[in-house]
């Protein structure tokens, strides 16, 4: 692995980003395209929190947070620090101290594809995490990683200024050039669900909000009563 | 796998049920005779709901959620919609639309073998969900499944007309014909249970109030104190 | 197996089981010297308790929780009870019942390698549980274990009369002769990380606090601007 | 759970077994219409066995393999043992001397949703084994189970006399009334997967043989070369 | 996702492709600077292979292999088929038709992000498989992907074109603009482990052929015999 | 954790081990009296070796395997080499230029609760490895660990001089001081298997070479017909 930190990546806009948080992560992802989402086991480390904001990212070694304080130096405000591991680890490589040196500089979160520390104190502060394990299993500052270089998370791929959003459906990451055309798509989106949801309020299906009768029908799909259907499984 | 909806199957009654609710997973996980749980893996969305009701399935094609959308008219006030897929996944097939649909049709609440998404939305709506995942991954609608077939979730055969009980303990189903004698079951359960509690309370303990510690002589268990053991382990 | 129940452990003091349950789980790993740490799934059956006691060891066999039984009578005031399956298992080998004995008891908490059942009445009388599962999966009682032997939990021994730290962020287990220097060695570290705590908060950053400049130069970390990287990578 | 043993279940013919062991798991899991595949955690203890038998079944307690020895006695020529737990367990409940007794019996194999031990000697005598684990950890006799009950083996309900194929693949299960459609639509698809192989192996696309062009491309699927996709990408 | 097929995409040299075939994956990815492994999930159908070649690569919805048919027609002698899904999924989307078609235009083997059937036929063909699991578990053709765009395959980013190496220890992929320095950096290396094998073989330890002593001695390593370590732990 | 180097542990005799060895793990197990057995996940990197040995132990740090080079030095004729990592690790720690190393000592194989890699090499080379995983990812040398202390694995502790015994079924580890009582344990175990092996042979049930279906029939188990079974069931 190369052992650099890159600076000032291009990032996404942070009004965009605070578009995107307003929707929420199931509505982003499906505006994208289906793509981008974090899967299940990247989870909150306290419900409740929405954020959205600009990927800087580092790369570290396992059981090794050395790179998350050379990233701190390379965040801002609005962005949301993403951590990956050069191998599967499980170790907490982020606590209360770290939270503390990215609030101040106006970071709005951190996402980690390993462990998280101190989560009921980073819960009383407001501080939202994401990562895939909860865990005090402390960390060596030993072996050198990579700083703002793209980095796959949970099967994504997530470039330094995208934009990641987060919340208790999990995470998704939107491509930087992405940004603007996934902020229209989701508006639309949003629009269509609003319309949707007032038909399904006032006791309409989906089979007919949708239009799907036909082609169930179409495809094959047979209606049959169960006093019918028991019958012949028994012959 | 047979492409059809199964109609009208029949149903436990409304009121045992109700019952069931009451006593809550773990009573009637033991009443029905240790078995019909769904595991450890399937959990709830959000905490603090107990609910039961008669079980409507729908089987669905891994990533895809067509066949939810022709269970829905399939549910009726005092159902829980089971959602199984052919082969194992954690995709979010269900949200807040969904949930919308069948809170209008008074169903109580679903149970999921996949993802759920719309977390927080739910929790809102007071819309319990039960799920072996949270996750956003959105789904198609190209590939036919079934609609009130047996189907098996988390190991345990569910079939229409089933009571689902659920709660912070997770998910028991108590096949149709099993339900009055689950019922009464519980009942007694809960009247012995009351009274070792007061006896715990007075600081009995087990071994006395189940009587244990003649059959656990028999069987050779030996008391040892520490000191004459730690010495025996050196030597 | 040998079918045994040590009486009497020596145990460490429940001054310094309290002092250090102040410090918490991460503060108490560290201060061990990065040990003791009963991994990440290992989890809280509700959020917010923070809990320090010695304990009293249960080897049960899987789906059989008789030896907890018997472990209830060896458990004190200031005790945890931390019980072990000679295989893993996630059946709910521990729920209300026994908790309502332990409290009786002044029983501080309960910690499984295994699935914890009645998790809603167990938040509700306060008592603390933490496991590697949370199951309504019932347990019979047949097969004879141990009590107060050293077990392994999740890759940790835990030897009776250990103190072990439970809060949100898992279970670490302190050997009884390390108790003393871990009280120690957790109040030099509190006050370190609070100096340094005001030092974040006035934006000082980790490179500078943690001098960590100089290694990073040296081990050959390079800074380099994102417009000369893409360049040099598209070539 | 019930403590039966039921005897004298229907039974599918012998003859059809034959021939589906003649076509492999993954043939007759399509023919039966892509069901009854008991999933990838459930694997050889050694390569290259293929066998075919009528499903007796057995439901055990975690860690106790009382109920085996009960099941064996319910066996004959022509049957494969199915092994259940009722809840999950890696413990190696089935070893040599099982498998002695059971050839003895003329059992063609056995299926266990949990742990084999001996897999040397298994292997030796030619004795074919399928099981979610491989493992040395021994069993108790201590608690009841049943016999010849319908299990849940893996997401799939098996009912003795069900006819077991199992292969390098994997194991699937043929309801015993799907027995006889099976064995046609394995011949028929037998059939045409040789004609279609013919075919490939003369360098025919399986878009041609299939007919797939015409609906991928009324779906909207698009061709387009690296050179063009490259250069939208970067603007 | 786009729904698209990319034509014609450049690839890495078919000599240095044989070449880092000859080296092996460890070699290999140690030679690219200890990146690009596909971890240990992605596993041999059978032992015994050593394959290197070009990367084409199908992303399919999961339980949907329509896109690994497209995909074939992109695959010329010399590549490797690359088989990503959408969201995690174990069905056995490819089997031995395919494997012949493959096989008829000279690929190399398939490395694939669900899992493979028909393993005793690949076996007896000859034709490389790695997989990330077993299963006979049959596929559909109803839901679009695409071929030849970048893939994430167990954490590493997989583009048309680049070297993918695969033997008994995984499956590595070195970037096609990587490749021309791998292939000199794992000669370099190999000439290396030759010179040290042989001082391994004469006796000599790693600690003086690699000089670790003064190293581990500056970092506090201490030499402590057993007889006064096990007396000052039990002081 | 202490950064040290046990030198000179007292070790279980040779002549033990090697009888061990010849009884096989399953056995050694039972014999041991059920304990000690290392899980199902710890897996040969190829089939057929049966080794035992006294443990010499490194614990490592996850990602480095900085101490498996100083464990070397430890290491005599005789030994089996145990690594452990303080974290979860699947990275491939182990290969065959530290196999070439350790074969040149007289040791008779590894065990390695993380990865293996060169699987290929070390079965052409004869020398027997067990591991958790099979991962060509590659570590480094930078942060200390231990040698020759106690280590967990798997959820059994390994002290330095215990006897390792591992074949097909997986990995057991026999304490020092239960070495000569196992052995003699183990002799009476196989004389009893040899004697109900010619039982089996000739057609004795296990219920009635074991003596149990006086308690099958006192704890309640009942036999019915599946006739009158089935009936009972549909009313």
């Amino acid at each position: 692995m190369n052992n650099i930190v890159i600076t000032d990546p291009p990032k996404a806009s942070a009004e965009d980003a605070d578009e995107l948080a307003a929707h929420g992560v199931a509505t982003v992802h499906e505006a994208l395209g289906r793509t981008g989402f974090l899967g299940p086991r990247m989870r909150p480390a306290w419900p409740g929190a929405r954020i959205a904001g600009t990927a800087v990212t580092a790369l570290c070694w396992p059981g090794d947070n050395w790179m998350i304080h050379v990233a701190v130096e390379q965040c801002s405000a609005g962005d949301i620090l993403v951590v990956a591991t050069s191998s599967p680890s499980a170790d907490g490589l982020f606590g209360e101290l770290l939270a503390t040196s990215l609030a101040v500089r106006g970071v709005r979160g951190v996402v980690l594809a390993c462990g998280v520390r101190d989560v009921g104190e980073l819960h009383q502060m407001g501080f939202p995490a994401w990562s895939t394990a909860v865990s005090a299993q402390g960390s060596v500052k030993e072996t050198l990683g990579a700083v703002n270089i793209p980095v796959v998370v949970e099967g994504q791929v997530i470039t330094p200024g995208d934009v990641i959003v987060a919340d208790d459906d999990g995470v998704v990451c939107v491509p930087r050039l992405s940004v603007p055309r996934t902020v229209a798509a989701s508006q639309s989106r949003l629009q269509k669900e609003d319309r949707n949801r007032e038909r399904f309020v006032a006791g309409e299906l989906g089979l007919d909000v949708y239009g799907m009768r036909g082609e169930l029908e179409r495809r094959g799909l047979r209606y049959i009563p169960h006093q019918a259907w028991s019958e012949s499984e028994g012959s």
